[in-house]
């Protein structure tokens, strides 16, 4: 799970499990004590190794959140496309895709583990990790419309760019961790109504 | 503009001119120094006043943060509502209206002074003012919605609840001062997108 960060990829397996267990340890530190008020020598105290043996392995506490944040993202990722991988029309795709994105969201960041705190971080910093998720999920907003398009489902008038990115924006005050903080409790039913409401702007 | 917060509406116009003062204070003082951080022992030093004096005209801090909030929502509404009245159409008037609620907010909250920490309380909080403005919003939607059925502008088929209250989720991320803080440089082109897809999903 674990991708390499700093700039020797030569080290060898022993060297890999070594950033796994910084990773994990590091997962459960920033979880129980938040990533902002965790420094990288509270991390090597609390996982019995020297803080300069920890920078062997990363560059910086960012090189360690940003594999954290790239591992939950994956993971929602995961989610996501088993999610809408047997929808059967491009409309039920992008009900579940919306679905999946809210739901895996609010678990991995808020209640599986208390990393909202890494997230933010990502967002506000804009975190390579942050930016690609982004991408990836309007990568797949506009491959669903395509298919729509292509289906008869969807209307075909609006510029594709301009018809994804505006659903994007819809979507993104359930996707962002930062605004997902303020949106948790509605973010179901919110979902569900706004799904509906981007399928009748599709409607041909 | 400032309303009555204590219990004793029979003091006259004088304890009216005690109570603009202390608004207009307390708005300067929170403008630079934060709502939050602030003390009704700072505002009374700020103002020359004593402690118990202001306590003669507003219940506690949140009394006064709560004439300001509501000064700056009754601003934000007379905006928004000169802005619509002379649009030819509901769907300029939606335009219209998710535009001004989107300047008017950056403005009045971040850029002319910076109340945005008492517009975040208040919507952390539930204030009255936070809610009644919210109200407010979701009953123009509705009238617009209303207006355009009529007209035939657009679609009636949808529950006019349920499509009020999906635009209002839709706008809302650009209306609510805690979510527009970090929607403040994308506001103008995303209400602008936003507004497209929304008259897409209105459209008969």
């Amino acid at each position: 799970m674990t991708k390499r960060i700093d700039a020797n990829p030569s080290r060898g397996p022993s060297d890999h499990s070594v950033r796994d267990q910084v990773v994990e340890a590091a997962t459960e530190h920033f979880g129980h004590f938040g990533y902002e008020k965790t420094t990288v020598s509270d991390l090597a105290k609390y996982i019995g190794f020297s803080k300069a043996y920890i920078y062997k392995f990363f560059d910086s506490k960012q090189a360690i959140g940003e594999v954290i944040c790239s591992n939950r993202l994956e993971m929602i990722m995961a989610i996501v496309n088993s999610a809408i991988a047997d929808a059967p029309t491009a409309s039920e795709k992008l009900r579940r895709l919306f679905r999946a994105l809210t739901e895996a969201g609010s678990d991995l960041f808020f209640h599986d583990r208390k990393l909202y705190d890494i997230a933010a971080v990502a967002g506000r910093d804009g975190w390579p990790s942050a930016q690609k998720h982004e991408q990836r999920v309007r990568q797949l907003i506009e491959q669903i419309i395509l298919e729509g398009r292509k289906t008869g489902e969807f209307e075909r008038k609006t510029p594709l760019d301009e018809a994804a990115y505006a659903l994007y924006l819809v979507m993104r005050p359930y996707i962002n961790p930062v605004l997902l903080q303020y949106n948790l409790e509605t973010a179901s039913a919110a979902a569900a109504l706004l799904s509906s409401l981007i399928l009748r702007s599709l409607s041909p």
